[in-house]
């Protein structure tokens, strides 16, 4: 019981730089279940209602965590498809990160919240905060910074006591990104990088032994000059690294996200390793096991350790 | 069979102003399950577990609704309360959803959901869109615009298909909201107002017979020039009011909101409806009822309509 408290007070920041280093990964494989998608064995009865999709969700994800399970770090399971389906869905995503966790791997619920006093209390209670009996359903999950520092701080409040973390958006991939975030301010900066300053500070509070901090930022890889500013505006940020793959992003535009040390960035990738198998005719999770392992090696290589 | 299909497709903003009218009340009664704040009697054995504590959930919310459904047009429930209970809590927040709409409310979901692409179709398929052989979980849901306008695009979309409407964050009420919402810009404009012209965009192909879009905007009615510059800036928006009661504003401070029409803006109120009685010996219903009817008494005449 002493070991397992021991476990679960430990920084995040700390816990992932030590999978990082025993892993020589950098990856972290998202995963996206689609219903449309799914490999024609797991679609059975799927469409007939949100229970059995969700079934099929959780074979799908749980298939694929242990198949990529010897080169990731950690999955992303996005909320969104799970929620799709409802209660039944969200109870998939629990099973999903739970079956992750015991895999060994670390969880980041892909869920960017933002919310304001007791509210934002409760995501984090909801997302970081021990369950009865039970570990936090996740390690980590995305926030969103639109609501400014009051509603992050009850986020941080919960990584420091429960030894998890949080990934504020920054500056994300999507090329609708620059009509809030790039507003150019009197300044000269860009609305993004006053978001990497506020960031920067709510995690100097929570820096571990390794000299990352336990709140992270999120940056889209499809920038690739953004995640150099990035990194120096955030110099003890683990970044979460979003558009590689599918966005068109390739691994070598975020070798300089990596400077602050092996496990200050993480290259998350999702559809170019769920859907792997529709581009050939191997089994789904061989599919995704190659797939994986391929960015590993490219992503370590290109982050220079 | 058909007309059930024509109210469905019928714009959320003709639904809104339908209802204001008929109801006269602008007021939007927040659901906000705590629990440590229920009644008494609710308490039971809600402690005991994530299932006891969601059925509890979703006695008071009910109650709540039977109580203030004389004086309300919609209620709001907080996701985040119900989120907290895993699985078991979006069950909740699902049968208080439906339970709602069987009273003959709307039904604001105050999810605060952004992301992007597929994500953000998920998202809004998840509360917006059709569920097999049922109407969509919420009328309308609250959205964030960090993540720009392809990140609202798909919300927008579905809005349009299914009759539903959104909210999108532009100025909230906290203090923090200042620190990304308020920072000015070199055409010395500020965030918040750059992106309630985005949601104005947004807005024009959801414009409903009234003449109100089902694309509104959140504002806190903390801030009543804010109030008064939003409704400028927004015409035909719905604007959604937060902050009276517990955080301070009075609906005297939101008046000029109304300029647009009786059902251009509505105030939501959650605390200090939902937790009425604990000011005094009431119960908790009686509690609730009375001071909904005051609030909308005093909103409708500060609207001036």
């Amino acid at each position: 019981m002493e070991a397992q408290a021991a476990v679960a007070t430990r920084a995040f920041a700390d816990r992932l730089a030590a999978a990082v280093v025993e892993r020589r990964s950098q990856l972290v494989v998202g995963l996206d279940p689609r219903l449309d998608l799914l490999p024609l064995e797991l679609r059975g009865d799927a469409h007939t209602g949100p229970e059995a999709a969700a079934t099929a969700f959780s074979r799908f994800c749980r298939g694929l965590i242990d198949a990529v399970c010897p080169y990731t770090v950690a999955v992303k399971p996005q909320s969104a498809f799970f929620e799709a389906l409802g209660a039944d869905g969200v109870r998939a995503f629990e099973d999903v990160c739970d079956y992750a966790r015991a895999a060994g791997l670390l969880v980041i619920g892909d869920v960017k919240r933002g919310d304001i006093g007791s509210t934002a209390r409760a995501y984090a209670a909801a997302y970081l905060g021990p369950r009865a009996g039970q570990p936090p359903v996740a390690d980590a999950i995305t926030v969103n910074p639109y609501l400014g520092r009051d509603s992050l701080e009850p986020f941080v409040a919960e990584c420091r006591r429960s030894g998890r973390g949080i990934f504020c958006l920054v500056k994300t991939s999507n090329p609708g990104g620059v009509d809030v975030q790039d507003l150019k301010l009197t300044d000269g900066t860009l609305v993004w990088q006053q978001v990497a300053r506020l960031v920067a500070e709510l995690g100097e509070g929570v820096v571990g032994e390794c000299g990352l901090s336990s709140v992270g930022a999120v940056v889209g890889a499809t920038y690739p000059r953004a995640v150099s500013e990035a990194r120096r505006l955030l110099p003890q940020a683990i970044l979460l690294l979003l558009g590689v793959g599918a966005q068109g992003a390739t691994p070598a535009d975020v070798a300089r996200a990596f400077t602050s040390g092996p496990a200050s960035a993480l290259v998350s990738v999702s559809r170019s390793i769920n859907y792997a198998f529709r581009d050939g005719e191997a089994d789904w999770r061989t599919a995704a096991a190659a797939e994986a392992a391929r960015l590993r090696d490219e992503v370590w290589r290109a982050s220079g350790w």
